[in-house]
């Protein structure tokens, strides 16, 4: 970069459990760097860009840092908006572009997933159009690990390793019971692609044990077949305990767990999954089923998350502003696994165009093809991300996790001074 | 005990994730008294003394032990088979004292529920009418801490530190996404008492925090005044993080989460509470909802377990044993808190006939009239009972949980030597 200027970084989506720890990595690699005088954490995503709502994280101590690093949820607030394409789009990128140059801004670090990285994209074009000199990183960030380009996704690793562990431990419980109940569904978070879904297979030791049965997004729901599959398993096992994506469909694209409502992106809103298929079971098959939905838990398990996926969502933090300050624009910091034995990753990055709005699913060969087991390739693939425990500390029995009540404060502040020049100077605690 | 003779264990009902340590402390305990020269595990609770169906467990070490103490579910299988008032009840009951007098058991320790305390009970009576030495001990277990004359129940504290856990880490998620996504509902087990939904509220750290609104069984629940509550919490902080007994019920009796299935006790199938209450949200409300069922994990989440909780509950199955040796019969094994300024508990015993079929709800006291807040002596009843952490050890990434694969081979060799003097002799693994 030319000159010294701001850093502004968001947190966009919904959070990870590791989010923070990317943003950490934005701020202690900037505090080396004189070209960037202060960093910006804007709140709600793009939103806060927009509405000037800052938090200076400049001013963050080592320790706060720790803390925010090992805090779940988005500490910023993450966002749902996306930059539209027509003129209220437009408008929105003036003024994003007018914020920046009214906090000589030099770069701009969107942590995020796919649809993220759309406005993140957007904002590239808008400045490049406009002939401003800001770099436009993005920081992958999604459970769902169906960003492009990247080998895999910091959040992905934490989840991976929560619903194993979910997985194998109501598995030892239900195999216990299914003397006296029968089929046991879990739900796991993923639109259209299965990653986490699969990842439960990691809670098998042996054959026979749960999981049983894994249906995944990826390949077309059969009902029919389901409560096929889940006879067979309960006639073989004693009991059925079934793993299934939020987002399976039939071959005719019926989502199995529709509600009536949609997001604001339009995507039908999903979460009933398995609370249908286990009303169909015992409608069907008159067997007790019963039905485990994590939901949130899997974004925001910090209790349990990976060290492997904290350390890697905290290094593709730095490398977002390393490469911004060495002048990379419109681009996506990405993990890159060395090939061959042993695992290594290192960062690199990808065009935010062939990342923008882009998923990422199984590949085929890693989909049996009835898609009731995994491929082992897939296992190998997974394993390394789940590796090492973050100690965590802990306070009357519970997680000590950084508060969110000042950053508020800060935003009832920054409604007051809007317009100011100098934008909102707070910590967080 | 006037004779030396066998000591039979069996878990019985659900398990919780420390149902394993009270096996332990039985094991353990009736080593150092050569009045028990055996302990069979039967497996699966009463079906498996009904059917000789055991796993000497005198020769488990001291590692295997350890393992075991670490693992989550019944490791000899749970059951819900209860011993029947009728015919067939006492046909059971008579094979019962066959099977005690074949392997001279001299103690019969049954861990679980107010449930299970029935059988025992049975047992314990029947012995007494056909005039048999025989110490029926029970030792309690239920996450939903709901027996009777015991401060709390072994399972309970790790249950509650699981679920505020899991509050506390989605109630930040989700504060960090009020702007976009409006409702969160949690559902915890507890058929008619509250404790794991009230428990909940040790995730809230300030005023303002998740959870906003809870709701117990043991107050009758209006569809009105909730849509009311939600209404108003998502007014004043943005969004609603709701958790609710999966057992709630309104004031003529209309189980919010029934389906139309029936368990073995004829009790109605529970588990669409928070699935309905979400349905409603969005119809009524039109708000985007979404919900949490953990289910099983809260009985089986061993990897964040509470170290208050396993230890009294290895104590408990080492105090059973005691108090077998010295003549106790017909009795529950209980915890009793010191009163008083700091936390101390210690092993009491019940009359059995105190405690089977017995519930106890959380006392009127500790309920606030409208059901949505908790009272802070609630909290300072909870707060002791989640201190500390289980250490588990790792295995490439997962807990290293113990098998019951060596178990299941036992059944089966069981099968073949129906009849043998001798039981089944085996490890488990």
């Amino acid at each position: 970069m030319a000159q010294s200027g701001t850093c502004i970084v968001a947190q966009s989506g919904g959070p990870t459990a590791v989010i923070n720890s990317s943003l950490c990595g934005v701020v202690d690699e900037a505090r080396h760097h004189s070209c960037i005088n202060r960093v910006f954490g804007a709140l709600n995503g793009i939103e806060g860009v927009i509405s000037e709502r800052f938090v200076d994280l400049s001013a963050m101590d080592g320790e706060l840092l720790r803390r925010v690093r090992n805090t779940p949820g988005a500490i910023l607030g993450g966002c749902r908006h996306m930059i539209g394409e027509g003129g209220e789009g437009e408008k929105e990128l003036e003024r994003v572009l007018e914020v920046f140059a009214k906090h000589r801004v030099r770069c701009f670090i969107y942590i995020g997933g796919n649809d993220s990285m759309d406005t993140a994209l957007k904002v590239h074009r808008a400045c490049l159009a406009q002939g401003r000199d800001v770099s436009v990183i993005g920081v992958p960030k999604t459970v769902d690990n169906d960003l492009a380009e990247t080998d895999h996704s910091p959040g992905f690793g934490s989840a991976a390793k929560y619903v194993a562990t979910s997985v194998l431990e109501a598995g030892i419980h239900a195999s216990g019971m299914f003397s006296a109940e029968n089929v046991v569904i879990v739900e796991t978070v993923g639109r259209n692609t299965g990653w986490l879904a699969a990842a439960s297979v990691l809670a098998k030791r042996n054959d026979g044990d749960p999981p049983h049965l894994i249906y995944l997004p990826e390949v077309p729901f059969s009902f029919d077949g389901f409560l096929e599959d889940v006879s067979l398993a309960v006639k073989r096992y004693k009991g059925a305990f079934v793993v299934v994506g939020e987002g399976i469909r039939t071959r005719t694209g019926e989502m199995v767990g529709a509600t009536s409502l949609r997001d604001p992106f339009g995507h039908p809103h999903l979460g009933e999954a398995a609370s249908n298929l286990a009303r169909l079971v015992r409608q069907e098959l008159g067997l007790t089923a019963r039905f485990i939905k994590l939901d949130l838990c899997q974004q925001s398990a910090m209790h349990f998350a990976s060290l492997t996926d904290w350390e890697e969502a905290y290094s593709l933090g730095k490398a977002a502003v390393r490469n911004a300050i060495e002048g990379l624009k419109g681009a996506m910091v990405t993990l890159v696994r060395k090939p061959g034995y042993g695992y290594e990753c290192s960062a690199g990055h990808a065009l935010l165009e062939k990342v923008a709005n882009v998923e990422k699913p199984i590949p085929d060969i890693w989909l049996t093809r009835e898609a009731r087991r995994v491929h082992p390739d897939l296992v190998e693939y997974v394993l390394p991300l789940i590796q090492g425990e973050v100690a965590i500390p802990m306070k009357g029995g519970l997680p000590d996790y950084g508060s969110l009540q000042n950053t508020q404060k800060t935003e009832r502040r920054c409604r007051e001074c809007a317009g100011a020049d100098s934008g909102c100077y707070s910590g967080v605690s």
